[in-house]
């Protein structure tokens, strides 16, 4: 049995269709004081998926997951397993500064409270997040389905990590792949000067797949996406596996003569055209 | 010590000087994905008193009371009292239908898990929400401060509540400042025809004040209003203690000839004239 939270409507109906299981009607909507009203509307079992990805808007997001896992307990279900495709809260798992929230423990302790038994989600920003927890987490990752959407769709690609952080992710997709993958490399030229350029690899006359797991504001990805052009790359491809693209990042990152945006559906977005339903299913089933 | 939470920031400097007790300086704000950052930039005690409203937008600011309970609790506090001037989701707090998510307990239950240690609120919708707490909750009442103000304002005034379940308040205030209440009672005349009118009182002449615990959409105080007007009252002033007020609320009220609207700082809004600094003070020291 599958129940989808309001952030993640159709994944959780494709995961359901996946696994040939049932999709729990419920109703989910805000009251005209802003407050939120979940009802499941039908019959459960001993145990239960529930489907929310906890990006924008988060504290909703958050509270509605809250509200059904916590009423899924008070109707009788021992074991809901929770998946969460993008951990919002995610980045901050560590005080920089004294007094800070520590938001990825915090908001681990609460999904326990609320009532989770197991947690699933896709590339967590940190994969150390999995330790805030006493439940089991999984941290699947979502660079086959996307290997697989670059295979059919680009020539001989070489893949590139914007940075030395993400090149686990290149290197994972091109040993899919069997292509070329490299990373960019800062090199401070004088205090003033840091030149960035590919640390191994000449991309002239090549397709370049560049890679991340979040485009946010999508600065990172603009700055990466002009120096493999300004090094001869014909085609600059984007890709990331949660497409979080607050504001006008998409049009910033188009502008940019960027040839093509692709993203998973962890978060709903205008490109998000590669589903990670197949891997969430094979995990939990 | 005091700790104000955004929602509650000047309500919590108030509590502050009455008790004659520090404010302990805090950062919070919004990443540019939404997520919230919670800086706690002082040493703390052992015991530590925050306060924060949970009204709209009631999920951002009960993500950011979590936040700050556990971080205070991380960083060594104790004992953490909390002032919650208006408690959201305490209007879901029974199962009306199937398969219905009772807010109001599973809030509690989280306030819980995210470390209060005594909970202190003013006039909650049901009482029975205490209930719902394995911690001691105390409900405060703001009548007298309400009370008092009518009482430098208005002379010779009779108390009236919009309905039978707003008739405790009514008479609380009534009974402070030694003058008249009512209530305005429904009769059905036929299938169709419902007359709504003061139960004993005659208003003629007379200088109404409408009191109710929560202005919403306000479209029970226009119909209240309008009947009292009918019945002669010279003035209707509406009075409440949590100024909810839903979109254009206060415009519909003001639009239907209401002289005045007064009502508490529990939440912000053009009509928070009266502060339950006091009381709140009085309860926590």
């Amino acid at each position: 049995m599958i129940i989808g939270g309001s952030a993640s409507q159709k994944l959780a109906a494709k995961i359901a269709k996946e696994l040939e299981c049932s999709l729990i009607p419920i109703e989910t909507k805000r009251f005209p004081d802003g407050e939120r009203y979940v009802r499941i509307k039908g019959k459960v079992d001993e145990e239960v998926t529930v489907v929310q990805s906890t990006g924008y808007p988060q504290d909703e997001n958050l509270i509605e997951l809250f509200l059904i896992l916590k009423n899924l307990k008070s109707m009788g279900v021992k074991k809901i397993k929770v998946v969460i495709p993008y951990f919002g809260y995610g980045r901050q798992e560590r005080r920089f500064k004294s007094g800070e929230a520590v938001s990825a423990v915090i908001i681990a302790n609460l999904l326990e409270a609320a009532g989770a038994d197991e947690i699933f989600c896709i590339n967590l920003h940190e994969d150390n997040i999995r330790e805030f927890f006493q439940i089991p987490v999984h941290n699947l990752s979502a660079m086959k389905p996307i290997a697989d959407h670059i295979k059919e769709t680009i020539n001989d690609p070489v893949i590139v990590a914007p940075d030395k952080g993400a090149l686990g992710f290149a290197r994972e997709i091109a040993e899919i792949l069997g292509c070329e993958y490299d990373y960019l490399e800062k090199t401070r030229l004088s205090p003033e000067v840091v030149e960035t350029k590919p640390k191994n690899l000449d991309v002239k006359g090549k397709e370049a797949v560049i890679i991340d797991d979040i485009i946010s504001t999508g600065g990172t990805i603009v700055n990466a996406s002009k120096i493999l052009k300004e090094h001869g790359a014909t085609k600059v491809i984007v890709s990331c596996v949660h497409p979080v693209l607050v504001e006008d990042a998409l049009l910033k990152i188009f502008a940019a003569d960027v040839d093509d945006v692709i993203a998973t559906d962890t978060l709903r977005s205008d490109v998000s055209l590669i589903s990670v339903a197949q891997i969430v299913a094979d995990a939990i089933k």
